[in-house]
């Protein structure tokens, strides 16, 4: 183990699994059910509510929010911002995916909407969506990542600067920022893009270890490199990619410490 | 084979086969396509309709309805009472999966105007939802049971009362009651619990039961003990929680009447 | 390898899988995690959208449009009309799932209006539901396809006559037919019917060869003879309906030259 990797994210995972905690989902219906069924295997129980009338209701009684805009429309922005309110008045925690920022008009203003009006503890994107919403130049090719100008922690570090919430760019190597450190980590598979919903799932891991992990640079660490080693994991044992889908999971649910101690690599940039 | 378990669950499964009934659902966008293939694989065939313009056609020329509040709206509601009432002037049965009852005064109250204003065959939850229909204490963890005060078979009872519906409580145990009779069920895995979906494929699946078998208590008897043991064939063979989840409609596919006469555990107790 | 069979399908899939087409998907919340995810293993990027504020951008940076009304309401046609005229108006072609026509009134009244209105380069669906529209006799059972009077090819240029479009009819032997030439294939199995979602991931992937094969004929070719195969090699090796819909995925993604050309059979009848 490196000395250098100081975080103890085994103990991290264990309080996670012994807490259960209620993650609020507002998200899309491309990967709401494996939203759910991530969050259940890093040890959360996932609920997903989109109707205004009820929605700060679900969040009160939950530990984080998850706001996921792949598939959105005028009644669930409005939901999402009820939502959004009541969690920033009971100080629960906001993980948003800009999912598709860039690609239209209406999914990047409603992001900046978002982040304008709430406070957002953790914005994970891919780097085409988080350099759009930093407003550096990006190409964006449908959800995925195109052109970029700038490196992913140019690109994280200026959004955290402009918005004061943790960044997380995934994509071939992950970068956390908030206003003041960056971290870099290299856990993953390549796997991870022939599949949708990596993204989406890795929103709702992190709002899973951000329910019980104050530090939202710690919990993204956490979230990141759980699912990291996980990726690598299934990757080994896997003939393609919905099979790899399958193993996903439940290499997370079967995680311990001693494979995260074996595998976790990540190091403070800044 | 118990002499007591004097139900020929195999035939009934058999004619459900030969059937092949079609079950409409209206229900919640995390775990439908669960509830689409587990229908397939217990041999019925699937219709999924939500708008308002089309349910009450929709469920006219099905031989079940099912009506699952998982991520309920107003419009979704509407569409409930609609074909809700096309299929109780049709003698077409309705199971109802009061999801999330308890969670939020939203989902609570439209439950219970559902079994109000419809003439519900068969209500399927867990035992906080149950609990909080019945107007008993109850705790509910998100769309999971919390702490209860009365036992399952207690708190069946009291909603089946209220109703005269057939009551389902999904759990460690199963239980069946209408106002005259209880069962308990003991097959069954506890991997259920670490997949979304469970509760709302019981439902499909005694949907599918109810729409040939005139006997809700039949019915569930017969649905419960088939979808049960398919999660104990499959719990053996599966290496984490989503790997059980493919195996479980597999095995559900792969039913015979000899797994069924070697597995099914009921009694009735009332 | 039948000299008959002279469209180079393994060049098409090459192309496609070099050029990562964007696929707009205004479709169902029941499959659409499988038509995403079908997409990217064929070798194209998915992006779903459905709120009429966006679905015209987003289909201007599509290379094609699916339309699936398999749970439509009044503003997802709103939408589907919208983004429809954009794609006429910028030559994209536009493949239509009409799932469930002859089902309910607003179904078949919906396909025929989508019809009416737009330009549509594919229609595909089971014979039921092409019978419908082209205002032959059919029953259609649920999503499936009931009794029907006419032969697949009979129905398939009935349709192709009225309209103009291609039309692709799905079963036991699948036909590709427009106003002169009609083509019988014979890949695929029948485990398809027992998942949900066999049409709409063909739907997906006939828009996936679309996007870069001008003619729609040998875009259906391609499309249904590269999923046909996935099916076969699919279907050996899967003990259930689930871990075959897992493996068809994974065949997809694994297709080679060398197994396309072993295993294409299709052949011109018109």
């Amino acid at each position: 183990m490196n000395p250098q990797q100081h975080i103890n994210i085994p103990k991290i995972l264990q309080t996670l699994r012994e807490t259960r905690p209620i993650i609020h989902h507002i998200t899309n219906y491309v990967t709401v059910n494996d939203c759910a069924n991530v969050t259940l295997a890093i040890g959360a129980a996932p609920v997903m509510a989109h109707a205004k009338e009820e929605v700060s209701e679900m969040t009160s009684i939950s530990s984080a929010l998850v706001l996921n805009i792949g598939t959105l429309d005028p009644a669930q922005i409005e939901s999402m911002l009820i939502a959004g309110k009541t969690a920033n008045e009971k100080n629960i925690p906001i993980i948003l995916d800009p999912c598709g920022a860039g690609a239209t008009t209406f999914r990047t203003e409603t992001a900046k909407k978002l982040i304008e009006q709430l406070n957002i503890t953790i914005i994970r994107g891919n780097a085409g969506e988080i350099a759009t919403l930093a407003e550096l130049e990006a190409e964006v090719h449908g959800v995925e990542t195109g052109k970029i100008q700038n490196t992913p922690e140019q690109i994280a570090q200026t959004l955290a600067e402009k918005t004061g919430s943790t960044i997380i760019i995934t994509g071939k190597e992950d970068i956390i920022a908030d206003k003041t450190t960056t971290y870099k980590l290299r856990n993953g598979s390549p796997m991870t893009g022939k599949i949708t919903g990596g993204g989406c799932m890795t929103a709702s891991i992190t709002a899973s270890f951000a329910s019980i992990e104050k530090d939202p640079v710690i919990a993204g660490i956490a979230a990141l490199t759980c699912f990291g080693i996980a990726q690598q994991l299934a990757e080994k044992i896997s003939r393609g990619p919905m099979e790899y889908h399958i193993n996903l999971f439940d290499e997370l649910y079967n995680l311990t410490p001693e494979k995260i101690k074996d595998h976790q690599n990540y190091e403070k940039i800044r």
